[in-house]
């Protein structure tokens, strides 16, 4: 038995689009979902309740900042992740595998793993598909991903190839290395670039694992969105259907939309809350830059068709006010308000998906919103 | 009738302390009472249900800040300050006098008011007690306070003597200016630097104008405690035992003390605030500096004797790693139990002037809380 387990719904009669539950020991999940960021124990700028209170079941967090920051040992010392950062619903936690990958040339591959040198104060660490279980099970984190190696784009075949190939050997690495299956469940991450026979291959031999997820890894990696929309037309098929399917660091409302009628559970993504500390907000009719002159009387909601904490209690000028001023309050409401967004439109998503109107709500938002 | 009223409710048998109430029309405040500073529109960090929450019934703001920005006419156009920043308690706003004497070079005193230089853009304004109380009424809070000059420490005997005569001169045209009676009520200001004769003439010369409250103006401006505190030994008398009196700018646990035994009702201070955001804190046991290595797998409350939501539910360690990786996060606990600390300090100074045991609570706490 999985400590996490999905059951799926509903599909969409017009799309791939599916409504799903996950089960995780501390939360019940309805899909599809979009996950907040909480990179470093914490979702920034904002209390766990008032997360929780905008509607999130289950969050993410990022286990190479943990391991440098405060350390994993402390984390696990502390009880786990969930107690040391006051959060009771679900976390997933990444396997740290991105993060050590994007260091550039402070890095260095090779079979056993990955060297890398800390962002804060340079100090050499190797990050290896055990090491990465070790950290994440003293976290104890709900979902833990594997081990993997996310290729750039664009990156040359042969390459793509034989990093996937390694990335699978490493999944096998982390299903052994994993200690805690009774309360947290690893879930597999395909590669395979923008090749979709070897999208192809990767996905068969980590399905073979029989792991109660799958992530599709190596997207938003800096490719035109069309090339990530064709390549989930064709992967997506590739990974079970009675199993949770998570595109990872996927968030624009666009794309949470394109990613729901291609097939995706579960999407992450640091946007709404990286946007909102910069004074833009995501609303229904678009984004609003808030510092623009035009706010500066504007004693309307930000958004008037919202229901969060933000749009009920202050006004545009407010916030205009406050973001000039450089006041913590501003990263605080606005944040609020884009992780409400996006968590009452992945609602609205799933209305729409059980009532077998996905295409139609999808035209309807996108006419609101105007271009991306 | 005045728009607030003080009633002194009792006075403590071994010193000066008092218990009152001081009504507004947007709370009825307990005195001795600490005000949280809301500089900008926002006591930073804190949303203001929070400040709410840990019992605050009035804050402070600061006219000069609004008045830069985003503008007093804006504020007014917004329904006053209450309803652009969503706090419905009580208020208090300075005059701006105390900011644009701390300009510096960037400002000229004349009869007429002062002109004085944006820290913002460089722009020049003038400030007069007129327009102290344009902007003030504008802001719309329940006490608005007299433009006054706060003379610096040291300061010659004849400069101070001309100064706070001046002071008085301005207190008139103040009340005079003053638009809003019905729904904001004036205070005057004391000064007359460390001279004892000097602060019972500037006393009798605003008493006579027979305000609701009186603040002890000057102090806390860089001479040392026991010199403040023997001003206030002399000076605190010569105010009506029927009005509030408040002490400007005061909010160290060891000055509340010592101010409420000198018959002080009224405190404000950023030092709370301030000093979360470095990451310091106030706690029945002494301050605590978070980032301390001391800290690191210290799974304890930050002050195991508090009740605040961040005692309630972080440990010092997680306080330590928040405070390390610059997370917003920090400064919102720490603010929150500072803040608190604070408020609560001052309910548990009332009880005790109720009970008639200030000075057993005092010693008491001081015991405990250490050298300051």
């Amino acid at each position: 038995m999985n400590a996490v387990t999905f059951q799926l719904k509903k599909v969409c009669k017009d799309t791939k689009a599916r409504r799903g539950q996950l089960k995780t020991p501390h939360a019940t999940i309805e899909t599809p979902v979009f996950m907040p960021v909480g990179t470093a124990a914490t979702v920034k700028a904002m209390r766990p309740e008032d997360v929780k209170e905008l509607g999130a079941s289950i969050i993410l967090s990022n286990t190479y900042h943990l391991y440098l920051r405060p350390g994993h040992e402390i984390v696990r010392e502390a009880g786990g992740l969930h107690k040391f950062m006051n959060w009771d619903r679900a976390i997933l936690t990444d396997s740290g595998g991105f993060q050590v990958f994007s260091l550039g040339d402070l890095r260095k591959i090779t079979e056993e793993g990955v060297t890398f040198r800390s962002h804060i104060d340079g100090s050499t660490h190797m990050f290896t598909p055990e090491k990465s279980m070790e950290v994440q099970n003293a976290l104890g984190s709900d979902i833990i991903m594997a081990f993997d190696e996310c290729a750039p784009y664009p990156a040359d075949r042969a390459y793509v190839k034989q990093s996937l190939e390694r990335t699978t050997r490493w999944l096998a690495r982390c299903k052994e290395a994993h200690k805690n299956t009774e309360k947290q469940s690893l879930f597999g991450i395909m590669q395979g670039g923008m090749y979709p026979d070897l999208r192809r291959q990767s996905a068969e031999e980590i399905v073979e694992m029989d792991l109660p997820g799958y992530a599709v890894g190596g997207l938003s990696v800096g490719e035109p969105k069309e090339v990530m929309y064709e390549v989930l037309d064709q992967c997506v098929d590739y990974l079970p259907k009675d199993k949770a399917r998570y595109l990872m660091g996927v968030g624009s409302p666009d794309c949470l939309f394109e990613g729901v009628e291609r097939g995706i559970d579960m999407f992450d993504c640091v946007l709404p809350t990286r946007i909102a500390r910069n004074g833009m907000a995501l609303t229904s009719h678009g984004r609003v830059t808030i510092k623009n002159a035009r706010y500066e009387r504007d004693f309307s909601a930000l958004d008037a068709e919202c229901g969060c904490y933000t749009c009920r209690n202050y006004s545009r000028a407010y916030l205009r006010h406050l973001f000039k001023g450089n006041e913590i309050l501003s990263s605080m409401l606005l944040t609020n308000h884009n992780l409400y967004f996006l968590v009452h439109l992945m609602e609205n998503i799933r209305k729409a998906i059980e009532e077998d109107r996905f295409l139609e709500y999808k035209k309807e938002f996108y006419s609101k919103y105007g271009k991306f």
